[in-house]
Order: structure tokens, then C-alpha cells, then sequence
């Protein structure tokens, strides 16, 4: 199959997920998305979250993906059956392939999540993880400040350092052994979040398992690129592009284009 | 969804398998099927292989599972097509999952593969590597003597240590960085196996992500487990049920019941 996998998030937070599916599936073309006029959306109302999805949906349709793949834990909580109900393609989630790969990583039961303030108060973790195995142990908690952070590129400043120390150190309090980094944008953060955190307690990046989900899923539906062309991705983002793209190129190592959308209805906050 | 998920092996490899699903979903209830009596499997011709597998299916499905799992590297390599083409419940092989774990975990693209002399010869490792990213270097041997001294229970040996450095030392010249321990047998001999490899490798148990794959089709599905009853496992074997029983107990680390089926064919090798 020559369609491309469709990626879309809030922002630059998504890139995680591209990047591991390009390294895991090289041979795969990836559309991606960044709704960086609009970021961030964990503050916002559930309502205008699935909104803001169903959107952008509707504009990576027209290049017929053979994948939706929501990377943005917020809209994957509060919008991704929904998308996945209007559909016939596969839409994966960021959030059930994070719990699986806490539950496997985990040897006390003690799980911790950290995510923006609309994933946590929509407790999709913990319903995901419950859900497989009751018998975990979930903390859950809202990192506001993490996502404007890592969109404004600021990924190893002194300042970071000191939110990311701020924001933790409630959690530190708990037996987790393993920590969810339930927002696709604090991969970005992990050497901070790891070294506050310390050796005892994993992190687990949604992006890596996601893009193993992503592999299993296309394997299993007869669904993976047989060309060994190599695949030309497309980058569309909705805001000014050239934060975007200085972030994407560092953080894929490679020159991309990137192509701005000018959504007609204004944003209003 | 409160069917079972049925689980084969030629013997006692499957059961590393079993005990990651009971880990990583302890609400399924799990049927596992040991053909002890005709194990091993690796040596045998491809026909006899494939007949067996499809035997031992035909055992499982008067349980009505609502997934089959061919939870052994040489039957998957030889049958799954087969076994998956005839029938509409889900059929999960161990060789896809250890093979996008290795491409996830591998960094410098060199991944090598043990396995039994039939999965070997099929490619299948190979194939499965290759078809998701063709610059993935590999290197492949066959351990025909691992499997016996696993279903004798000789896991920690001075003879099994010897046999393990004197079949892998060939490996040890190639630059692979992951090593995929394709028989389900093999992580009953990880210790010694991995410090015949040394740090710098890292084994792949295929056993820990079929169990992650099996909880990824069952959620996109929608098939997962939903009662919060402990489930009661049921295990049968082909041969003499004692060293089984022995070997699964100490492995699980619980009380099991094992029901011995007499195949109405005499096996004649």
C-alpha cells in the first residue's frame, strides 16, 4: 500500500511519533499536521478540542491516508472514538499503546502519568490502564507549563529545568516505578523529567510504543508500504511556519518543507 | 469478551509467552496447549510441522477462543499463513512482534537471530526484518540443542552453560547490537545467554511483545476481557504431564492442573 500515514497534533509534539515511525517504518510516507496556531490545547474546552480534530481530520482526507493517527494525547482523550466511529481507515491513539507499555514495564503496579490538563482530567489513563489490568496503581498529573515550553523551542534551558523540577516534585512522593509521559510534546523533556525523576523510575515515551502499535496494526490489515522508494513526507502546520520548522528539522535531522494552512474560521481563545 | 485465549507450543516454550499475557492481562483466561510428546518441532520436515500445528488448532477450537495464539517461532515460520487464512478469529505468530522490537531497539541496524533449525531455514526473521526495513542487516544461526535441555528442565547447568558458549561463540563476531531470541524456549536460558553476549547486546524475547501485540488486537477489536473474575487457565500437554507440570509451576510460579491428551495417530519420527 502507497498511501501515506496521516499524523496530526496540536503542534510540534506529534514529531515524536513521526520520527519514531520513520525510524521504525522507513519505508513509509507520513503527512504530518501541527496545529501550531491553536496550540496548546490541553487548557481548552472538551468541545473545542474535538472540533479542532474533526478539522484537521477533514484536511489530511483529502490525501487519502490509509492511517489516522492522532498524536496528541489531549485529542486522542477526548475525540479519538469519536474519530474512529465516522471512519473505515485505522485511527490509532497515543494513549492505550503508552499504558500497554507501562503495564509491561512496570514490577510494583505503581504507574505515574503526567500530561496536560485536559488528558488528566479526562483520566484516559487511568481508564486504559484499569481497564487491562485493575489491579495498577495510578498518579496522575497536569504539567500546564510543559507545552508551551517545548513550542517555543526551549528544550535544554535553565528555566526548563527549574519548571520541570517545580512541576515533578509532588510526584516524587509516590512508589512509581514507571512514569507515562502522556503528552507527545515532553519526549522533548525527557532528559530533564529522567533526571528529576532518577534511575529508579522508567519513563515511557507514547511516541515509541505508538509507532510499534502503528507497525503491528498495518501488519496485521496487510497494510505496509511495499515500495522501496524512498518515501517524500509533507508537512502542513497551521501557524507561522518557521518556529516549526527550525524545531522539526533539529529534532528529524533532515531538511523538510513545510507547507502553512490558513484555517478560514478565526481562532478565538 | 469472556472466551479464552488459546496458546500452542511444541512443549514448554509457549509458556513464556503465557506468563507475560497473564502479567500484562491477567483478566484473560488462557488455554495452553504442549505437544511434549513430539517435541522438538526444529528438526522436523516442514509438512510434518504445518500438519501438527493444524492438529493441535483443531484441538483448541472445540474451547471456541476467541484468538489463537502459535506461540512457537518454528510453527509460525511454517504454518501461520495457513492456520490464519482458515480461519476468522485473530491468529498471532511470536516472529512479527520479535522483529519490530528489534528494529525498535536496534541503533547501529545489525540484529542478529537464533532460532530452531526449521525457523532458520524458513528465512522468516529475515523476511519479516527486511519487509518492514530493508537496510536492516542480519545475522542468523540455528541452536538445535537449546530446546532439548529446556523441556528436560536444565536451565541452569554447568552443560548448559557450555552449550550456549560453544553454540553462540560464531555470533559473537558480528556487530549486531540486538539479538532476537527466536524460539520461545530461549528466554528459559536468557541469564546464560546474555552473558555469553555480553552488556552491549540486547536480547529480544519475542514472548514479551507477542503478549504486547495480543493486547493491542484484542483492544482494536474491542475484544478485551471485561470481568473482573480471576480467570482459571487451562493447560494440556500431549506427553507425560509430570516434567510439564514441574517445569510450568516453577515457570509461573503457581499451582496448575494439566490434562494430558493421547493423540489417536501414533507419532512415528
Amino acid at each position: 500500500m502507497q498511501q501515506a500515514i496521516a499524523i496530526l497534533d496540536s503542534g510540534v509534539g506529534g514529531l515524536t511519533v513521526a520520527k519514531e515511525v520513520m525510524r521504525q517504518l522507513p519505508q513509509e510516507k507520513i503527512i504530518y499536521f501541527g496545529d501550531t496556531a491553536r496550540t496548546p490545547y490541553g487548557p481548552r474546552p472538551a468541545e473545542e478540542i474535538s472540533r479542532f480534530t474533526h478539522q484537521i481530520v477533514d484536511y489530511l482526507l483529502q490525501f487519502q491516508p490509509k492511517m489516522i493517527v492522532v498524536a496528541c494525547n489531549t485529542a486522542t482523550a477526548i475525540a479519538i472514538e469519536e474519530i474512529r466511529a465516522r471512519l473505515t481507515i485505522p485511527v490509532v491513539g497515543v494513549i492505550h499503546p503508552g499504558a500497554r507499555a507501562a503495564i509491561k514495564t512496570t514490577r510494583n503496579h505503581h504507574i505515574g502519568v503526567i500530561g496536560t490538563e485536559g488528558t488528566i482530567k479526562s483520566s484516559a489513563y487511568e481508564h486504559a490502564l484499569r481497564q487491562i489490568s485493575p489491579q495498577i496503581q495510578v498518579v496522575s498529573l497536569a504539567c500546564p507549563s510543559f507545552v508551551p515550553l517545548v513550542e517555543r523551542g526551549m528544550f535544554r534551558t535553565d528555566e526548563t529545568t527549574r519548571v520541570v523540577e517545580e512541576s515533578l516534585s509532588e510526584l516524587r512522593n509516590y512508589p512509581i516505578d514507571s512514569l507515562i509521559l502522556g503528552c507527545t510534546h515532553y519526549p522533548f523533556l525527557a532528559d530533564i523529567i529522567g533526571s528529576v525523576m532518577g534511575s529508579r523510575v522508567t519513563l515511557i515515551s507514547s511516541a515509541d510504543e505508538t509507532a510499534r502499535e502503528i507497525s503491528t496494526i498495518l501488519y496485521h490489515k496487510g497494510m505496509l508500504a511495499t515500495s522501496n522508494i524512498v518515501p517524500v513526507h509533507q508537512f502542513f502546520c497551521s501557524g507561522e511556519p518557521r518556529m516549526f520548522k527550525s524545531i522539526a528539522q533539529t529534532w528529524l535531522n533532515e531538511q523538510i518543507k513545510v507547507t502553512p494552512v490558513v484555517w478560514q474560521v478565526p481562532n478565538i481563545i
